[in-house]
C-alpha cells in the first residue's frame, strides 16, 4: 500500500494567519488524503535576524491595519467565531509553544495547539502567562502544571531550539508554512490549498 | 439600471505578483460582472517610507526566494508562459508608469499595461529605458514618441504624484491592491477573488 503523502505545518502560536489555517487544515487534509504534522515553532529570532524587533504588523501601520481587516474577513469566510485582539499583540507565545513542543510526542497537540488559538483570538485571551498555558491544558482533561515543567526542561527547551534552527535552514521566513515531503516551500494560510495539491502530486505546469 | 459594481486595481509595473493579476482580472471581472478601473502607480514612494529602499523580496533574502518559487508556480496554475526573471529585479518603472499615467484617459491602457508586463516577465526583458516603453506602445500601433514626450510633461508627473498621494492616503501599502466603490482594501493578487465579491455584495458573515 502507497505511503499516504505527507504535509508539515510550521506555526506560530501569535500569528493570526496560522490561526486561521489550524482551524482549517484538518478537513481540508482529510478531504485531500494527506496526513499533516504539526510543527510549532517560534518565530521571534527569525524576525529578529531580518532586523524586526516586533511584528511586521506592528513595524508597518498600513500593513496592520489590513492584516487585521483581513483577517476578520477571512475569519468570516471560514465560518469561525468574530476575531478578538489579544492585547498586547503579538503575544509572548513562548510558554504555550514550549508546551506544544512537548507535546510532539503526544496525541493532545493538535487539541492543544487549537484550543491555545481560540483562547487567543476567538476570546481575544492571554497565552502568554503559564498559567494560562496550565489553564488551556487543564480544560483539555489534562494535567497541566506537570506539563509546563516537563516542557520547561533543558531537554526540552533544546528542542525547541533545534526545530528553530530547522525552520530557519529550510528557508522559513514566517508564518503559517507548509513543507511538503520533497522540501517544497508553501507560506501563508493562502497556500494550503496549492500546498495540499503538491504533497498529492497535483502540480500545474509539470515543473521541475 | 443598477450602475454596474467597479473595483479598482492598483498595480506597479515592477510588480510580479501585479502581473500575476493583470493577466486575469479582466476574465474574472466580466464572469463577476464587475466593471474594473486600472489605477497605475508607483509603490517605491511608499516603500521608501517604510524604509525600504529597494523591494522587500531583495531586503530579505527567504522571502524574496520564496516569492519567486511562488510566482512560478502560480504563473503555472494560471496557464501562464513559464516565467522569467528581468535584470535587475525590480525593473525601473518609472517611464513605464508615466506612460500608463498618460494613457488612464485612452483605451490603450489595459493592452499596454499588459503588453509591459509581457516584456517584462513573459520575456524577461527591461522595461527600464524609455526606449522600451516607445517600442511597446510602437508594438500596439500607437506613436510611443509622442506618447513619451506627453507622458513626460509637468501636468502627467504631477498627475501621477497625485495618484500616488491617493494610493498612501487609501492605505496602499504594497501592490497590487483592490479598492471597492466604498473603500475596503484588499491586498494581493491572492485578494482579487474577495475583492470581486466583495464589490457584488457578497460579504460573508455580514460584517458591519
Amino acid at each position: 500500500m502507497p505511503r499516504r503523502p505527507t504535509l508539515e505545518f510550521w506555526y506560530e502560536f501569535a500569528s493570526t494567519y496560522s490561526y486561521l489555517t489550524a482551524m482549517r487544515i484538518d478537513g481540508m487534509a482529510e478531504a485531500a488524503g494527506v496526513e499533516v504534522r504539526w510543527r510549532p515553532f517560534l518565530i521571534g529570532p527569525i524576525f529578529a535576524s531580518q532586523g524586526w524587533n516586533s511584528s511586521p504588523f506592528n513595524l508597518f501601520p498600513a500593513k496592520g491595519r489590513n492584516m487585521w481587516r483581513d483577517v476578520e474577513r477571512e475569519a468570516a469566510r471560514q465560518g469561525l467565531p468574530a476575531l478578538k485582539r489579544p492585547d498586547p499583540f503579538p503575544q509572548n507565545s513562548l510558554s504555550a509553544t514550549r508546551a506544544a513542543t512537548y507535546g510532539m510526542d503526544y496525541d493532545w497537540l493538535v487539541p492543544f495547539s487549537k484550543a491555545v488559538y481560540e483562547t487567543e483570538f476567538s476570546k481575544g485571551e492571554s497565552i502568554a502567562e503559564p498559567q494560562a498555558v496550565v489553564q488551556i491544558l487543564n480544560a483539555l482533561g489534562l494535567d497541566g502544571t506537570v506539563i509546563l515543567k516537563a516542557a520547561a526542561s533543558e531537554g526540552n527547551k533544546g528542542r525547541l531550539r533545534v526545530n528553530g534552527e530547522e525552520a530557519r535552514s529550510r528557508g522559513i521566513f514566517g508564518a503559517p508554512t507548509f513543507l511538503t515531503g520533497d522540501g517544497e516551500l508553501f507560506w501563508g494560510n493562502d497556500r494550503l490549498e496549492q500546498a495540499l495539491a503538491w504533497a498529492i502530486g497535483d502540480r500545474p505546469g509539470a515543473m521541475r
